[in-house]
């Protein structure tokens, strides 16, 4: 039996944290199940000292996955920050505390303020201590281990272990080092760290010169056998190691690395498919595994030499990750059963008969207007329903005028905080503006928008539009908004009012 | 004085070839006077046997680039490919003849139907032999050599070397190989080929697992000298090599690598940036080096802590790759003389007066309607000026009424190809699918819209809407158009007739 490759998903954490790409405790539940369809090993829900909102998502979502995986708090190597996530973790049947400290003479001069390499051993061992009061399974992270020497590096971990930590992860923090230099590393810590053959040595590494997923694989090649990463590869700066990418290219040289993972791999593209919509950032289409032309024959080339062209240019098999999956398609005459059946297999709870009776209105609405209703139309229509009930001002009508030449006007009524329907109108260089400057009349928002995308969430002219905004308020946060619908004009006029509302709602 | 790498750029050659990312001769040059502002070495201009087209953009880029970097012209191992080649390239100063066969056990048997490797390489060193007749540069690609065994590959370089091969290239066209294995073939070669001291080894990796990057980089490492990329990884599948990443790579390592490259890398963002608006393809926020998120400063984080976080968590000064560079900003105020400067300094010719004023009528008009144009802008109004000009079907109005609740409705009005105006108008589920059955109702294109996305082209409300579309004719082929106006519904009409009349333009 070859390695087991630990698979540690941190989408949630790592991938939430990047500007833009927050979700809520509801989107977080969704990506949730998809990974448990995926089969990931560990989930890394979050850091609960940071926020009340996410202590809360890492209890619901602890909560969720039961004995399915591993689940994993982030915490600072400090008691306060190990007693929170105990808090969170409670009652968790497999929970895992995730501590650790600076060890880059970077980090501890700038981050620490000149402390120690020796202090700072101290304060990593005393954490994984305290946290093994709470837990009996303690991962420890030594921030910027990319830049430490082996020495330095080697001296901490060996402490930790001595301490209890059953898990020792080594992040390439600021994705700085070559793949050769990462793979010697591991290596390094293999031969001279006692005691390190009884626990786990994990991986985490950035993308920042683009090359997360090498630096990862060496990592697997000289011991390793936990992989941190993300969907999408999403996470801060440039990201982290893509899930996709490490597990098919272990897959693909599994003898070589004596290696094997448990992912389901026929969920990947689904999975990528899920995160972009939420997070509405965008794949590009030359991503490698879920790209939409990561496979020459899913790009529309259907000539002779299709079969003959696979085996000499694509070593994956496009069903392999999930193309050219059959998606089910749902019919304005697809019965409750069908539809509510889809729904819970997509991963969203019915909470009783009225909520669904609401939710399949609008899916006959949606099927109306839509002949088919695909899984990705399902994902929009229920994180509609999700924005909208949280939502401060709630958009009750728009009425647009556009087209060349002629000059754009859009009136828009809104029902605000109290209740009462406000409407307003005003003119622009387009739809977008018209309807968004109509909506700041009323609510009267000071921001800035700074980013405006759509969209197809599926196939053909009458899909939904999604669109994402990304706005940005005077003191510098982003809040990313969604909506959609299948007129954009009125998808706009919802994610603009989605972020706008998230705004308002994080400054009252 | 280290190792010079040169960088050869393939973004219109291996990029353009990926469905969906055709571009047209004009684009062509404006991607190449971007190639020459970043100062690459040596640019691939396309594949002059495979259709006029191709051919004549191949003439047009050696006419431009001049003396500035070597223009090379990829061919297979057939006599007519490269005497057509040769043709292409006539009169140009720096000419380079790439041409080459494949080496793998895959290759040989499915591509080339059963043929031994020692037919192939006679026939690679009678296409090197045949392709010195016409220049002294010639660069021989081993197709498929990730998967060759090291011996076969050796014999095969040895050979096209005896036979007057200036440049080895070495692919792994499959993107089957870890990082590792590439460096130890790039090794294998300089220990065991004899001449390949007195050539340049070249590397030419793709994305399939997402490391192309690290692979091109053990290249280096090991010997190799020349890279080739694309901007922002553009390429077959998931892409190749991504310029900005390889290149900063060697930055950060330079003392290690003992290696440099010479392109100006403030020009990176604005590279990227022009690449996705051509192809419609977007950049994820998390791509390294040129993605919105790839800096945690870029993304509106302006707390107290950016300096002391740049120096712990950014190995590289976002502005050493173009951010926050002063964008230049023209108002309706700016005279002809600004902006005539401005359009030359982008890389556009201004073929006479008469033009020139038409474009800045087209500029005027947009200023009035945004307040600041911008570079991103004026790349949008040339782009459109160019789509317009070679139109068969033109847009000359539309109208539209949308909003929930309500009908969307959209008229439109074309001039068809006999120069007649029509009219027609259609309903949908939005404004978008509205406008496009009214345009069918006109053309009766046999199409299917596959694929549907709209980029603000700068920051703002008032923004440009850039609306990309990619529809499937019948047959299978792609068809990609643009369109951008401040009314996203007018880009999306724009866009999708920008698509058809590629497509017509090709059935006829």
């Amino acid at each position: 039996m070859s390695r087991k490759i630990q698979i540690f998903d941190t989408t949630l954490r790592d991938g939430e944290q990047c500007p833009g790409a927050s979700m809520n405790t509801q989107e977080k539940l969704v990506v949730t199940r998809q990974l448990l369809r995926l089969g990931v090993d560990v989930i890394e829900a979050g850091f609960p000292i940071s926020s009340p909102g996410d202590f809360q998502s890492v209890q619901r979502i602890a909560a969720e996955v039961g004995d399915k995986a591993i689940v994993c708090g982030l915490t600072r190597a400090v008691e306060k920050d190990i007693d929170v996530c105990a808090e969170a973790l409670k009652g968790c049947p497999r929970p895992r505390i995730h501590t650790g400290i600076g060890v880059s003479p970077e980090h501890l001069m700038y981050k620490f303020r000149g402390m120690s390499l020796d202090e700072a051993i101290d304060r990593g061992v005393h954490a994984v201590k305290h946290a093994r009061k709470y837990v009996d399974d303690v991962e420890f992270y030594a921030e910027d281990a990319g830049r430490a020497s082996f020495e330095d590096l080697a001296r901490m971990i060996e402490a930790v272990i001595a301490a209890g930590a059953t898990v020792v992860n080594i992040p390439d923090t600021t994705g700085y080092n070559m793949p050769w230099h990462f793979g010697e590393r591991i290596k390094y810590l293999c031969d001279h760290v006692r005691g390190i053959e009884d626990v786990t040595i994990s991986v985490h590494c950035h993308n920042d010169l683009g090359m997360a997923t090498a630096l990862a694989m060496e990592g697997v090649r000289n011991g390793a056998t936990q992989v941190e990463c993300t969907i999408n590869g999403l996470g801060e700066r440039a990201g982290n190691t893509a899930m996709e990418e490490i597990v098919m290219g272990i897959r693909m040289h599994e003898k070589e690395l004596d290696a094997h993972t448990d992912i389901n791999t026929k969920e990947f593209l689904q999975a990528s498919r899920l995160i972009s919509s939420i997070t509405g950032f965008p794949v590009q289409p030359n991503k490698a595994i879920v790209g939409s032309n990561a496979f020459a024959h899913s790009s529309g080339i259907h000539q002779d030499g299709v079969i003959k062209q696979r085996e000499t240019y694509e070593i994956i098999d496009p069903a392999d990750v999930g193309f050219n999956g059959s998606s089910i398609v749902l019919t304005a005459r697809s019965g409750h059963a069908a539809l509510r059946h889809r729904l819970e297999l997509l991963g969203y709870t019915i909470e009783n008969d009225e909520q669904f009776e609401q939710i399949h209105k609008d899916f006959l609405d949606l099927a109306d207007r839509k002949k088919e209703v695909l899984d990705e139309d399902l994902h929009s229509l229920m994180g509609e329903r999700e924005r909208s009930e949280s939502a401060l001002y709630v958009l009750k009508a728009t009425q647009i005028s556009c087209g060349q030449p002629s000059t754009p006007t859009a009136t828009v009524t809104l029902i605000d905080p109290f209740g009462k329907e406000r409407t307003a109108c005003d003119f622009g260089t387009g739809p977008v503006d018209a309807v968004c400057k109509a909506i700041n009349k009323i609510v009267r928002a000071d921001c800035e928008l700074t980013e405006f995308s759509v969209q197809a969430v599926t196939h053909g002219i009458d899909a939904l539009g999604e669109v994402t905004v990304r706005i940005t308020a005077p003191d510098g946060q982003v809040f990313s908004g969604r909506g959609s619908e299948c007129d954009i004009t009125v998808s706009s006029a919802m994610a603009y009012l989605n972020a706008i509302n998230r705004m308002l709602r994080k400054q009252s």
